[in-house]
């Protein structure tokens, strides 16, 4: 057996023989004696190979890059001005005695250490992709994590409750990856969006508290962030209000990060009411690093001359804001128009501003070609309400709010991430966590002309809402909340309804009958029934955590094995074409046989 | 929030104002006064319900079976008498000062703790059966089972690393659950029967030590001891040889048991070879409780009168045994042919016996229809190798081998865990742990006319064994390994093939040719040429080892929503017919549309 990992390896270990195991990182032939920088997934140490000692100056001479080989050596200090402090084995060499090629290796496709590999090369290759330092990291990052998870929800009697994988097809929300059923002929199973609904059956079965890291299946077209199979940390507790729920896994994340990266997060973490995040920041998970927020000012663009402002202003769900970045005067023409640009990805047919050069002018201050369509008490109430100071910009959106939002939402990311936004102080390089709280029960969906559940139709209203569910669905505000990271949000969950009434009146408010909610979700509202006790919880991205943890620049990253954006695995080539004798035994045949072979 | 679980109430709490959350268990009215058993996971407290707390008592009044409460009140001494010594809780009883009913209940359609439920309204009402008392147990027991088995592996530096479940379809082995691709029009993504794979591309990466607590799927007909999907306890591990890992992981299950049970199981385990329990036991996974073994005695029969053991000992891979069953002499005839009618089932057609009534009579006393047609030599034979006793009965089977095996190993077991056995000290009620090894490469399928892998084609000859895979398969072993606990195989593992020229011998002797092998196996074959490290590793199965523990009589008692035998979920309906827009999405169809219509 080894000694220790050999990136362990240290001081402690001088003059002793140890055995090491590990891979040939780096070769290097120096005044006739060969280093070789070995490798385990706990680092690098330095072997040396000297031809005074001939049996392993042999090896040595045939050892290739990512060869595995087991060493035998001895520990000694390195000479003088040799000392690498960046590897916790830095300060020592190990004098090969013996080495043994456990298995040789063909030429890598490509070097280890290369920063520039294509995402399709490291896919392919996941296997030599996964030895590279950055991502042994990551994965046990990855791990550190979850096990940090499990121990802190261990310690509070959450219980790992396994629910199944073979699920009902529920034609809610997100696209199911189907599994057809071959003893039930025609039939499918789904495979689970979430264990959701099982995790409120086992409240109702009196489990009191579950957690289970598991896999979650959404078959959606694919974005930088999202994976057609994802992990999340499932959590649901009964008997407790929506502050302790809070409460207990907002300590559960400080828990981890401290454990982890040994960092503090603020406690406890600011709370803010949806609203008031999309009022401040056109977004419900805004980035607190971000010092820039939005002044309303839709009231007083009414009755401007500026048609642009007073139409959003006058128009049902229009919404004028203005973004005030100091020392934004500093900016250049060609700037502005790159913003201006930028906001149109997101639907904005401009972007309007006001340079304040001379706050203290007022009018005459200020630079734009918009002023001189701007009444006085509109410019007054803007300076007032925005603190603008002199070498300020300010911009604006004006149009429905959704657009507004979004597009105003992101330039100011945009500009706070900047490396004006930097060197201007707009951006604090920190963790800067938030419960974003009060979320509306509901959100009107245009096409569809009904409303649908905004987190999911089993959300309990804030205690009084029960009411305004039939009558104003539109006010019914949930008890729901979202636990935001650097503009991620990393959780989300409710308090769930635990009575039946109040179900089916959220039934209703969808548009969901009586028979239709019995047939999806009749197994719940019947558990319901049976003295099911007050619950909630939450589920928190784990990919997503790693990765920022990680600071990954995709969740690809911080994932053994990966699918493409075609939702495709580079490494075992699936999906696969499967033979005709398995699709007859599963009782269903390809629609357009050709296109398989074509493809 | 609560001041502790309602089921640890005791002593302690003595003349405290406790607060509790639980169901009604169970009221009763005597004198006036109520009584209500609150329920909760950790168990059962009394709740005492005066007149002269009319607030509450009013409250009590309403509470039926099933209700979820809170009761607030005050911990005294139960009156002498009526103390539970089967409760923790069983000495105090709580004065209820306050009641407050969060939730009512429907009357539940059955009893909780009624014992004869069937199997069918138990799962169709899945969620008030977890509410009864050994079901909560049974999953906590799976937790314990299952976090200390995380602990054990933490500590010796497994990382638990999240392998895909849409994976690759391989149509060796058992029947795959395919997942049709939309993305990939005609192509099916398969669910894992087991991570194998992708934990030896995980060593080939470097992370030395893998484990995995994961679902794994097979779309078999369902036992038993079978479900759809089942749970793995998943480990690999680099650089260590068979016996390093089989002590890692024997110790491992030992740590369980202590911590989860408090049981001591031996240390080390009893290691048996393949061809040892084969011969001993008719099983590679035998019941060490039963105190009983066969005789091999084909040698003697090949020349008796006796055709059905001369032929069977003449023929090719024809074996006869003896059973010894001491003290069997005094099986009754009926007891006999009961035996005779069971190994029928596997196959036997018929079964011989010897009563041993005199055993220094030789010939003369023994009993038996078929002791006139054994010549001498056999008789002195039998008796010298069985070491029968007078009061012995000996049974025969005399068949193909595996008939053999089959038949009278069944018998064995049963023979022991009869009454009979257990009163004649056959049998030993105990945890009988064993580690079967040096299991043969290959098995020869006789439908097939081809070898076909034993455990599975990545499986390591023993070092020497590597020149036999191609010349004399049959005589090839593995570095192959199961464990088995009182008859069950628990976990299996084997040391990995890591150097790609055993790999492709291995493929050749299958009869897959290198374009198949390449086309199925290419990413590891691939992976083993860039220093593959020796690895091996094992998979235990968490359903069976906690049906174990439990003492239960079926994997459905330790999982929370199982399948039925029929694949179904009885609860939520699964599978289910899904929409028509669903099926084109993913470029398939029914075959037979009428037939789901008449489902």
């Amino acid at each position: 057996m080894r000694t220790c990992y050999t990136g362990q390896v240290c001081r402690d270990h001088l003059g002793q023989t140890v055995t090491l195991f590990g891979w040939v990182h780096r070769r290097r032939d120096h005044g006739g004696i060969i280093f070789i920088d070995l490798r385990d997934r706990e680092g690098l140490a330095q072997i040396v190979c000297d031809p005074d000692e001939p049996v392993s100056f042999g090896v040595a001479e045939r050892l290739r890059n990512e060869f595995c080989v087991r060493v035998v050596g001895l520990v000694r200090e390195r000479p003088a001005g040799t000392i690498n402090p960046e590897l916790k084995s830095g300060e020592v060499e190990i004098l090969a005695r013996e080495i043994e090629i456990l298995n040789a290796s063909v030429t890598p496709p490509f070097q280890l250490d290369d920063e520039n590999l294509s995402e399709t090369t490291r896919l392919t290759h996941r296997v030599l992709d996964l030895r590279r330092p950055q991502m042994q990291r990551n994965l046990m990052l990855r791990y550190r994590v979850a096990i940090e998870a499990r121990k802190y929800l261990d310690e509070l009697g959450f219980i790992d409750i396994e629910t199944p994988m073979l699920t009902k097809s529920t034609p809610e929300g997100a696209r199911d990856y189907l599994v057809p059923s071959r003893v039930n002929a025609g039939q499918f199973f789904a495979l689970p969006q979430s264990p959701q609904l099982f995790k409120q059956m086992l409240m109702v079965s009196g489990f009191d508290r579950y957690y289970q890291i598991t896999k979650c299946f959404r078959d959606e077209d694919l974005r930088a962030d999202r994976q057609p199979e994802f992990t999340q940390i499932d959590c649901e507790t009964s008997f407790l209000d929506e502050q302790q729920i809070r409460d207990i896994f907002e300590s559960m994340i400080r828990t981890i990060f401290q454990r982890v990266q040994g960092v503090e997060l603020p406690s406890p973490f600011p709370v803010m009411s949806w609203k008031e995040a999309m009022a401040k920041y056109g977004s419900d998970k805004p980035d607190m690093r971000v010092a820039l927020a939005f002044t309303d000012v839709t009231d007083v663009m009414k009755d401007v001359d500026f048609k642009v402002f007073a139409s959003a202003a006058n128009s049902e769900g229009g919404r004028v804001v203005a973004l005030r970045v100091p020392g934004g005067a500093a900016l250049s023409r060609s700037e502005i128009d790159a913003y201006t640009q930028f906001v149109g990805i997101y639907g904005a047919r401009g972007l309007a501003w006001i340079k304040v050069n001379e706050v203290e002018k007022g009018r005459e201050g200020l630079q734009a070609p918009i002023v001189k369509n701007l009444h006085d008490a509109a410019i007054a109430a803007l300076l007032e309400r925005t603190g603008a100071q002199s070498g300020d910009i300010l911009f604006f959106g004006a149009d429905k709010a959704k657009v507004v939002n979004d597009a105003i939402g992101a330039l100011r990311v945009k500009i706070g991430h900047s490396e004006f936004g930097k060197a201007n102080g707009l951006f604090t390089d920190a963790w800067r966590p938030l419960w974003v709280v009060d979320f509306p029960m509901f959100e009107y969906d245009e096409e569809e002309q009904r409303y649908t559940a905004a987190h999911h139709p089993f959300t309990s209203p804030k205690d009084g809402h029960e009411d305004l569910l039939e009558t104003r669905p539109q006010d019914a505000v949930a008890k729901a909340y979202d636990m935001v990271l650097n503009g991620w949000e990393i959780g989300g969950g409710s308090v769930r309804i635990h009575r039946e009434e109040v179900q089916s009146k959220v039934f209703r408010a969808l548009k969901i009958d009586a028979d239709e909610a019995r047939l999806k979700f009749g197994f719940l509202l019947d558990a319901l029934q049976y003295g099911a006790p007050p619950h909630g919880g939450i589920a928190f991205g784990l990919d997503r955590i790693v990765t920022m943890m990680a600071g990954a620049d995709s969740i690809r990253d911080v994932i053994a094995f990966p699918k493409t954006q075609r939702a495709q695995d580079l490494l075992t080539h699936a999906p696969s074409p499967v033979d005709e004798k398995q699709l007859r035994e599963l009782h269903i045949r390809l629609r357009n046989p050709e296109a398989k072979k074509a493809d």
